[in-house]
């Protein structure tokens, strides 16, 4: 009997355990719909220390603030320092309209507008979108 | 005494959703000090769906059989179809070695051969990969 209640609780948490995995590929799955595009940019090389904070500061204030921007990269060029490309994930076109009138959006405009050279940005579609389970 | 064995399942079952959250965060974390590169292709306009199911197929292959491989994003241009941009994480340069050893990206190499006119591919270091939790 009391080795019956372990397995019907081992079972409990089994599902839920399952539960949390399809649902978070399901989530994962929807940003295939979503919207997406990649910014280029190039930075004055004198203000490259200033222009990564300002911007790192802009990318946690949105994933964090924003419930439709789903995921900010932003990298730069190990041979190349000035060139950063950010890969933008939004849950769809109205979430990156909202995103660039924010004020911590305005904020980052403002602080790298002497220190962008310049900016390319394009809109993207998915051919795979494939990330391990944050586990 | 009935409530109290429910209270303590329900503990249980918080401390293992917590649990789940708490490494997936740490998981992630990790993936800031990771290898990172960015693959720009153009591909021969003639050739687009070919290619984009050869490198769809190897990005799949890849993050599900590859601990190492922990995210690969494709993406192709919607003004300009024949551009694909894949920003790539592993979670070091040996995983990357590895990777490129693999039956499935060798098969991935020789299919799209003909298809690929230019590749440039730049190793890239983190300003900031923020995103939403998989939930």
């Amino acid at each position: 009997m009391e080795i019956n209640k372990s397995l019907q609780r081992l079972s409990l948490i089994i599902i839920i355990i399952a539960g949390t995995f399809f649902f978070s590929h399901k989530a994962f799955a929807q940003n295939k719909t979503s919207y997406m595009r990649i910014a280029n940019i190039v930075v004055d090389s004198s203000r490259l220390e200033s222009y990564r904070m300002a911007l790192k500061e802009g990318i946690e204030a949105a994933v964090l603030k924003e419930p439709g921007v789903l995921s900010l990269y932003a990298v730069y060029e190990k041979s190349n320092p000035t060139h950063v490309t950010v890969f933008e994930i939004y849950a769809d076109e109205d979430a990156y309209k909202l995103h660039i009138q924010t004020a911590h959006f305005k904020k980052y405009k403002s602080t790298v507008e002497g220190m962008v050279k310049s900016l390319v940005l394009a809109d993207v579609s998915p051919i795979a979108l494939e990330a391990k389970p944050k586990l």
